[in-house]
């Protein structure tokens, strides 16, 4: 049986990188796992940084509605806030009394947080808590970006260790990278799409917002006249094209801009139709939902629910493993 | 309003001096303060250092038996277990997000336990969990030994940290020292009874037993002959005799060992009396909890119920204070 564990960063606006990156396969591992598939919103890992309470409510909110919005049906998946499941830490704690402190000081993302922030306790016990997320619903696929396989890699050897010591529990769950997720460029042309270089696409952003900024994005920098033929592919409006037109369209300007049989700004325009065919209708349900919070409360009161049922049984286990009386 | 919060260790046989030092203040307290008396076995600290599962699992039903026996009514206290009430790990979490790594660090007690056992990171977050337990109940007054007195210090600084940042919520808890605590010497008569120096007189040790260690516990060591006048206030069974013993037979003691009335042996018989007295209905009342372990497990399970209700009211404010949704 796969089950699929993945954690929300409850981070404000959500962008086309995550659009297309992430959420879109989590519709795809919905449609396929149904209630296996289970989404964590995990507040409690954005507290291991200074946070504005009001912003971080907010936030998480915000993280279920475009979810929802964006197509993932909270009563086909396990949809639901960390800190609505108080088994994450209690889990988490346990398993921070079984690691070694080494294992926590060499992570290469504690080390580099570490260097930016002050330094508190929690920072150093993320990956405790990150472990107890996924293998309290004894997931065995994760999908993550590159930067978190270490953190999946200390997961693996804590399930590993704890079922040596008190009995096979656990899987260890194996990290699934989703390719697509590292490749939406941003929209200065300067990489990865991403909030901290401020180059991003908004899923939530005003139509002609986004069209003013990729008016002035950049394009094949060979082609200085209307008249040269471009290169596509190395044209950032054509990577967006491939996620936003349909075929006929992406072949359509593929040609026309290598032979100049189209400029830039007509293959924009072009490009503006996908965009406005895939947002305008998740705003609208932005919208719906925004005016109806109580839809997503209940959704993520429902899926916390849910969450709780399998992990109320896995610690229900963990405590007998453990000596921990169980009333 | 004074709440009183005390984390009872699930340490296997209790000795008279956790009776004389702790569990008898408990029971006062408790006549005291009624359900302000707050007790918790702290099975989720007993596992920062490498653990058996069975005998965890009845070390943490004897602590509550043996409390019991000795006079502490769970009916008219709060009497559970730390593991039954998820909040602690919770709150446990979200200290440790706002804790300097270094706070912790330097502990005395961290530095101790991490040069014998290898450090496991729950070693580490002990400070944190402990500030959890005490202020999840709002505690203002802890009754400690000496070695705790810098973790209290640690809860003041958490809880004066937390308020500073997310708005007036805990109290700054005081440690309180019964002194009594530390003067129960031990049976070989050097220094204090500890479990780990092999010196205890068990709560539920077999009459004899006790006899057989009294018998050839030193006594003052000029006195070397039965003629010999003693000095009782040198002597271990005289300061065992002001536990055990009536006012009568303590100044019945005094004189005698002073005047070369009574003998060494007459005198720790006089004790036994003493002896048998306090700890024969206690061992009484064991037997029967032993013989009807429902009536413990129900008394937890219920203990449990009454500090939810607390811990899930504190919990509530600190959600809210600090961002999280609060369905």
């Amino acid at each position: 049986m796969k089950r699929v564990f993945s954690g929300i960063q409850p981070t404000g606006e959500i962008h086309i990188g995550n659009y297309f990156g992430a959420i879109l396969n989590y519709v795809k591992l919905g449609e396929e796992l149904g209630k296996n598939s289970i989404y964590c919103i995990v507040d409690y890992h954005a507290i291991t940084i200074p946070h504005e309470p009001e912003l971080l409510r907010k936030r998480t909110f915000d993280a279920a509605l475009v979810n929802m919005a964006a197509g993932l049906d909270p009563s086909k998946v396990i949809l639901f806030a960390q800190s609505d499941v108080r088994e994450h830490t209690e889990l988490g704690w346990i398993f921070s009394t079984q690691t070694p402190l080494g294992d926590l000081e060499r992570m290469t993302q504690f080390k580099d947080k570490s260097s930016q922030h002050s330094v508190l306790a929690g920072l150093l016990m993320y990956p405790t808590l990150m472990a107890a997320d996924i293998l309290l619903y004894k997931a065995n696929t994760v999908p993550v970006g590159e930067d978190q396989v270490q953190h999946i890699e200390l997961t693996r050897e804590i399930a590993r260790r704890f079922n040596n010591r008190f009995g096979e529990l656990f899987p260890e769950p194996l990290a699934v990278h989703n390719k697509d997720a590292l490749r939406v460029p941003g929209v200065d042309g300067q990489g990865k799409m991403s909030k901290s270089k401020g180059n991003t696409l908004g899923v939530l952003e005003e139509i002609d917002s986004i069209w003013q900024k990729l008016r002035v994005a950049p394009t094949d920098p060979a082609r200085v006249r209307r008249t040269d033929p471009g290169n596509p592919h190395i044209c950032l409006i054509f990577d967006y094209h491939k996620l936003f037109s349909d075929l006929d369209t992406i072949q359509m300007v593929e040609v026309g801009c290598s032979t100049a049989g189209i400029g830039c700004i007509d293959c924009k325009k072009t490009l503006m139709k996908g965009v406005e065919r895939t947002l305008v209708p998740i705003q609208q349900r932005a919208q719906e939902l925004y005016s109806t919070p109580d839809i997503v409360k209940d959704a993520l009161h429902e899926g916390a629910r849910e969450a709780r049922q399998i992990a109320q049984q896995t610690m229900q286990e963990v405590r007998d493993a453990l000596g921990l009386l169980n009333p």
